[in-house]
């Protein structure tokens, strides 16, 4: 059984192990030889996920294509499936990842809490935006943006024009007050199955993840529910195969969708250890239509911190400070080149008790760093 | 860093999974390129291990060499020492995981509870030793002998000229009337460090093991303190550097030791979910000379039963009913080809009591394994 992964990044990297575990075979489209996970996959092929030759060449032979982003062009996609290829996710449930005017049109229609929300082209329209919605208005880039690249908060009708000024597709959504940011997992396979993993919490600094607690803290019962519920209803709604990251604001007056993704998340990379099944094998199981795994927590209190590039490259070199420090961390480190803001790795702290998980796992990404100068 | 693994079997593939997590490069040495581990380590040297030249290839560029079997020839191993490779363990204690008599000879000079044992080389030897320790008399292969291969329990003199028939060196043990087989899993480091897992009961089927029950049920903890502790002086006392694995029987008198094992072992299986920190992870720490992780199990009672190979080898074409019939069944399955009896992946399951977590392992093991005929 072979699964084809669009993309050779950490996410195809980290699904090798759950590959392993299962005895089904990986194959990574990758740009290059040194690729996160073409370091570990044998069966990689280098090309380019924009070129249609170079995915059917990689798609031959596959039993069913996946992906590790979001960047595949739709029209691609439909090439391959009319080819007889399987894809999961579909093009249609894959255009809402990929396109947040179009995720933003189709959650509106089903009902899904959103920000209002306008496409706009013009300085003239983001001002009319504000005037009904307030300010600060956020625009985001219509494609391509992730990890906080394609989104700002603007405040005037200058910071506006300087956006516009990019020449990309614009989305203007209203500013949301929240109280924190909150993310759910869910499976869903062809067959319709889904599964919920426990809403965690997900802390950001300049639009970057840092931190996920698992589950997420004091958050009432009912409102966790209420978000599994919306998660799934978007994943049935568009219906996602393999897995679906709803990452959204809390509230005072409830829950708001904010993203989603579709493919393993860093919101999820904490289910590794601190999960019965982890994100990377529930993706492989359902994009095979193979029956879903219990997404039931491993332990009370899970917390991740993604490990940043700083200055100094040699991570290895700082293992034996942070694990004699804390010998039950769990240490994941990508094999990519450390640059400066770099998502190179993360770590996880696992326990009773977010007191004491929560500084464990701080200071081993911290750590693991190095020094800042 | 990139730790060189002797040997491409299943102990060298699931040593990916940590490797993956720690950032740390495998390379194999594999007789093909279709071995287990060969399928999933990009760095796949193919070769043979009892050809010097074959090894110092493969050793070169290895910061150190490690193992998946016993049977690399101490010598080979002397010479890439003396050639300035770093080998863990080294010749010097991994000679007792590949001579019995050796092994028995230093266990009974460091005062370890062994089975009355000789060197026997005719039947008159085995005749005697049976009129001193009683019959059966227990003949074992003293090099080579694995998975119940290389053990014989003969009765008869004639049972025991067949034996010798064989032409191999061999030893003679008294037999054990053992409660029950347990193990002790520990690790040590170059630094000295070492760290001891629980202690599991091992259940054996025609001398293959087909289940492990982590921790050993209903045990004194004084003597599972005793245990470990034994396993520990035996890890000290012969310089391991990496896993240790002591096999042992719960006799009415205590603890016996068996057999003992330096590289990851059946009987640690459980640990890449049930532990903190899998054996895997563990033996690359070990023989990195990294602080080692934390054996805290990670459920109260963890079972794992081997999946054998049965006559139908469409074992993922059987993934179906068991993931659905048990979402927390966790499978691993080595990508090896399907002969029965033989090895070929292992199931683990996790919970709160034994009479529920061993008839999951068990039904999942036999369901994988298929129809009988």
């Amino acid at each position: 059984m072979i699964v084809g992964i669009v993309g050779a990044g950490q996410l195809a990297r980290m699904s090798q192990q759950a590959a392993i575990a299962l005895g089904v075979e990986l194959r990574v489209l990758a740009a290059d030889q040194d690729e996160s996970a073409a370091k570990v996959i044998v069966d990689t092929c280098v090309g380019d996920y924009t070129d249609l030759a170079d995915l059917r060449t990689f798609a031959k032979g596959c039993d069913v294509v996946t992906f590790d982003h979001e960047h595949v062009p739709t029209e691609h996609i439909r090439a391959l499936i009319d080819e007889g290829v399987a894809v999961h996710p579909g093009p249609d449930a894959l255009i809402h990842a990929q396109d947040k005017a179009v995720m933003r049109e189709r959650l509106t229609a089903m009902g899904a809490p959103c920000p209002a929300w306008a496409r706009v082209a013009s300085v003239a329209d983001v001002e009319r935006f504000a005037g009904e919605h307030g300010r600060p208005v956020v625009l985001k880039a219509v494609r391509g943006g992730y990890d906080g690249r394609g989104v700002w908060v603007v405040r005037t009708a200058d910071e506006a024009a300087e956006v516009l000024g990019h020449g990309i597709e614009l989305l203007a959504e209203q500013f949301v007050p929240f109280e924190r940011e909150l993310a759910v997992l869910v499976a869903r396979s062809p067959h319709g199955q889904g599964v919920s993993y426990p809403v965690v919490e997900t802390v950001q600094e300049d639009g970057i993840c840092v931190e996920v607690i698992a589950p997420a803290q004091g958050l009432d019962p009912e409102h966790a529910a209420d978000a599994q519920r919306l998660a799934l209803s978007i994943a049935r709604e568009l219906e996602v195969t393999g897995l679906l990251a709803v990452e959204m604001f809390q509230t005072s007056s409830g829950l708001v969708v904010n993203e989603l993704a579709m493919r393993p998340h860093n919101s999820g990379h904490w289910t590794i250890e601190g999960a019965r099944t982890s994100q990377f094998e529930q993706h492989l199981r359902a994009v095979l239509d193979l029956p879903l795994g219990s997404p039931a927590p491993a332990a009370p209190v899970v917390v991740m911190a993604n490990l940043l590039g700083g200055p100094d490259p040699d991570v290895l070199g700082r293992y034996e400070h942070v694990m004699a420090n804390d010998p039950g961390i769990k240490i994941h480190y990508y094999g990519k080149d450390v640059r400066p803001g770099r998502k190179i790795g993360h770590v996880t702290a696992l326990g009773a008790d977010l007191d004491e998980v929560r500084p464990r796992a701080r200071h081993a990404a911290v750590c693991l760093k190095g020094p800042l100068d």
